[in-house]
């Protein structure tokens, strides 16, 4: 089945969640329009569901075959690749210096999630590529941008992260690839890499590693770690393709999912280092990570929200198609179409409605982006920055954790056909498993958000985001809309139990950060149901007129059967740490 | 890592929940004693860890490949099920007169579960030459039963189910495939089937077809359909094998998982028409399948148990492993193992007791279809009977909606490495996914609980099992330990929150069936999960004395973290019905 760019609900929520009309109006965005706004989501769209959608089962079945150190992509993803390229999409968002198109952040996220619904193996280069000319635009020396940027926003090259080793995962002051200074100002670097995205592959001339290392001198932890640009080949300072740097692809991972985005082990300096050129600062490498790190994270949850689209596009197409049984009310000839059997209409509005919500969640941190960027005072920026730290870990665990359940659902849909490889349900599940894992689990994203986020301001932002959330639940119920059932109730109990928990956790993290710890999970699904509630109810809001609108019913249906989780959320936040901090955990293995 | 068959907890749900040694003394099950019980389930583990276990990737790499008619079984699977089956392993529950051991279903339940988490590809051969056992000894005339029962009981020959073609998957009025009366007594049967479980493979001299298929004079509807014997070789009155009969298999499906399975496209009557007996009466064969339905979904709910476990094994072995960070209170050098992170533990436990818990309730069950067959009376066949029917649509959805969730939350334990099919976890999640899928998709389970379960005799069935879950709280509260913490206190609500649930349903089954139709899939999660935290009560109050011990803390778990959940369920029972039976769902696709 094609994908078809949900275009009209992307705007709708760009509208009525993220109050992008008001934003232009209000001069934050400069010169940018609504119209222009329009133009290229629907180019991007197009682009999308044309071109891309169809690689994303050939990129499946066909893989990246790996061999003397060289890595084929799949049939037909070159050519995709360079006319996407050289339509500008690639530098959507990078700085009209080095030849970008400077749009903002939200468009952004609204173009990532339709490559990456088209095919997310597909949409994970660039979105690697994007991170790594975000950390050389902020952190390296300006002959570097010059002799770089250029051909990495133009897509001629891509990008790499190199930060995963064997025994460095989520905690990187394990980590041992070093380098060294040469003497002139370059390094060499030595030490192998794990699942690097993209570090091997035939779609473009060249690829710039971003690799973290440590120095001889460095101190040890994370403070001693610093950023290199390490070329596969050597770069001209008229910017043409040299001699082949010391780094190679020494293997490829057997994944799950997305088999077309090839994940390297990657060896540096096998005959005596790779020629390396800071960014940054020595042994500051980390920093320089840390400021792309929320960007990476709201592309990851995009992904999410981009599978459960797919998954979601494509459980409907079938749940029309097939027929059996017949649903009460129906009253055609023979068996009916399963979609009207309440059973299959429940999976498919929890499908539909997760995903919308995800996708408000991800827009409403891409306008906070913006803002912390182009915010016309400082304290404008500030709030800006603030809600964005706030809303990203949310907004990451969120999405690529009912990315994942939408995704079975969509096989559930499919019966027994969902788990035959044939009909692409069982792809979308293989390939929406690792977005909840990388760009940090969504444990991390739950710990960073319990332990980082909530803290900010003495608690006052989480506090701002439950004050903001309750004016849109009185506001459904003083419009008192019968389209909206029982939203505005459950849209303040729901409320309701993340201030209590908000506030258990703040006192936790004073007096018993393992019982902040413990709850961290359920209280980041607590925020995004409220979180997601509330903006599938603003949606609704705006088409009130419209009655009975899809928008209010699906407001409807995720806060009567959805949002009603948080009390059981609650209790497991306020009261599931102890029980868990005395378990001797191992007993039970 | 190689799986530890679980016989301590296995005997410990047996004793502390079902009341195995109570049931023995009283007489139940005949001379059989417990002595006999724990050899049993000793020996199973020892075969299922020992030689089933190590089949389980192999399988998976290596699938059955199809070519020119013939299945190729993975390496090594042949000599292990031929002396599986030479031990005695396939008669377990089979009659003595044919070879069986005559044991109890409970017994067979711990040893399909053993199997299955060993193998779940290798225990389902068997899974379903056990349904075609129990088809042909209910329904098949003497020489039939002679005829075909004692080399399927030895297991030198398998059994398939043929229902599903491609029209007709749940809803099986749609059928197509023809038998047609030869004159002499036999049948000729042509049409095709799909998703033919073992349909074809090398493991046996031959495999036992049992087919529905209607006469040309049948009634329309589930109620023209007849059941058939058709085997792959046809069989002398000796028992030798003859002939070839005309059925072959046509493909084998590309599936997500359980790929050391071969699930075919069956072919019958290219040649004219396949051989076939009539098993019962014609047009009575769905009545014959119904009979073996409720034993064939307890035992895919044990599966869903089985990869459960297999999959908590995994995890909290990698998660004592894999060191990264330190824990809070962790005083070791260098960084420690992730399983002491209080998210880490929180998933460990989470998969734990949601496995403990399904297998509670799957014994429960068996140990009630037992009492159907066995009870000394009609009262307790019956009383027997009616908690089984009430107990089987639980156990199936519960224990496979939760065997998808561990198997996903074990690949999340793993972090990256669970992504990489190298470490099995991410087969664990693959093959998984059927098990909710088949034998009735987990929607329609739902739907045998709320339309034809819960009102068995007025409800009452129900409301026993809410009064005996009321005591066990109780209990909990009385003897008032602090290692449970507010397990009491939980229970109490989610059972108060089942009361509610069950109270609108049976009034919705009256007023308005489409709402109870739609309240279906939360309702039996619900009674999923106060079942499921009973029953982990009942383990931890059977040895309080050794405080603090594993099943208290594992049954505060559940009931702190898990079963809050229930409220949240209540409302989308009592609350979301309406709502989804008013949206118009298309327009949301």
């Amino acid at each position: 089945m094609t994908y078809r760019a949900p275009v009209g609900d992307i705007a709708a929520t760009m509208k009525s969640v993220v109050g992008l009309e008001q934003a232009i109006a209000g001069g934050l965005y400069g010169d940018l329009s609504m119209d222009v706004v329009d133009a290229v989501l629907e180019e991007a769209g197009k682009f999308a569901s044309d071109r891309i959608a169809p690689l994303n089962k050939v990129g499946d079945k066909h893989g990246t075959p790996f061999k003397d150190g060289v890595v084929t992509m799949p049939p037909g993803w070159k050519e995709v690749y360079t006319d996407w390229a050289a339509a500008g999409w690639n530098g959507l968002m990078a700085e009209a210096d080095y030849g970008g198109q400077a749009l903002p952040c939200l468009i952004n996220a609204a173009c990532l999630e339709m490559w990456n619904a088209a095919s997310g193996a597909f949409g994970l280069g660039p979105l690697l590529t994007q991170g790594a000319i975000e950390a050389i635009s902020a952190h390296a020396a300006p002959e570097l941008r010059a002799k770089y940027l250029p051909k990495m926003v133009s897509g001629e090259w891509t990008g790499t992260m190199n930060l995963t080793e064997p025994s460095a995962g989520s905690d990187l002051a394990g980590m041992r690839t070093k380098a060294e200074r040469a003497g002139d100002g370059t390094y060499r670097i030595t030490g192998s890499k794990i699942y690097i995205t993209y570090g091997e592959h035939d779609l473009t001339d060249n690829i710039i590693h971003l690799v973290l290392a440590r120095l001889p001198d460095a101190p040890a932890g994370t403070k001693g770690i610093s950023l290199f640009i390490v070329p596969k080949f050597l770069v001209g300072d008229d910017g043409s393709i040299g001699g082949r740097n010391d780094v190679r692809c020494n293997s490829i991972e057997h994944k799950l999912g997305v088999h077309g985005s090839p994940t390297c082990t990657m060896v540096y300096g096998d005959a005596g280092g790779a020629i390396g050129w800071l960014v940054g600062e020595e042994n500051r490498g980390l920093a320089a990570m840390f400021t792309m790190m929320n960007n990476a994270r709201l592309a990851v949850a995009l992904q999410g929200v981009s599978i459960a689209e797919r998954a979601t596009q494509q459980a409907f197409a079938y749940a029309s198609d097939r027929r059996q049984g017949r649903a009460p009310g129906y009253t055609g000839e023979g068996m009916g179409p399963i979609i009207l059997h309440p059973d299959v209409k429940r999976m498919l509005m929890t499908m539909r409605t997760y995903t919308s919500a995800a996708r408000a969640i991800c827009y409403m941190t891409a306008s906070e982006i913006d803002r912390a960027h182009l915010g016309r005072t400082e304290a404008e920026k500030k709030a800006g920055n603030l809600r964005a730290s706030l809303l990203t870990p949310i907004a990451k665990a969120f999405s690529t954790d009912i990315g994942n359940e939408v995704a079975s659902l969509g096989v559930q849909v499919h019966g027994g056909m969902g788990f035959v490889e044939e009909t692409g349900a069982a792809q979308h599940m293989r390939d929406a498993r690792i977005y909840a894992i990388y760009e940090g689990t969504n444990g991390i994203q739950a710990i960073d958000l319990v332990t980082r986020k909530l803290p900010l301001e003495g608690g006052e932002v989480a506090k701002a985001e439950i004050t903001r959330m309750r004016a849109v639940a009185a506001e459904v119920a003083k419009v008192n809309a019968p389209g909206f059932g029982r939203t505005s109730e459950r849209l303040v109990a729901a409320i309701d139990s993340l201030e209590r928990a908000t506030d258990h956790l703040l006192a936790a993290l004073k007096s018993n950060p393992a019982d902040a710890l413990a709850g961290a999970t359920p209280y980041g699904r607590l925020f995004g149901l409220a979180l997601g509630g509330t903006a599938l109810a603003e949606k609704g809001l705006a088409v009130l007129g419209d009655d009975p609108h899809q928008h209010v019913a699906a407001a409807r249906f995720f806060a009567e059967n959805l949002v009603p989780a948080a009390s059981g959320l609650e209790l497991a936040v306020t009261g599931g740490g102890d029980g868990i901090n005395e378990i001797n955990v191992q007993l039970a293995g």
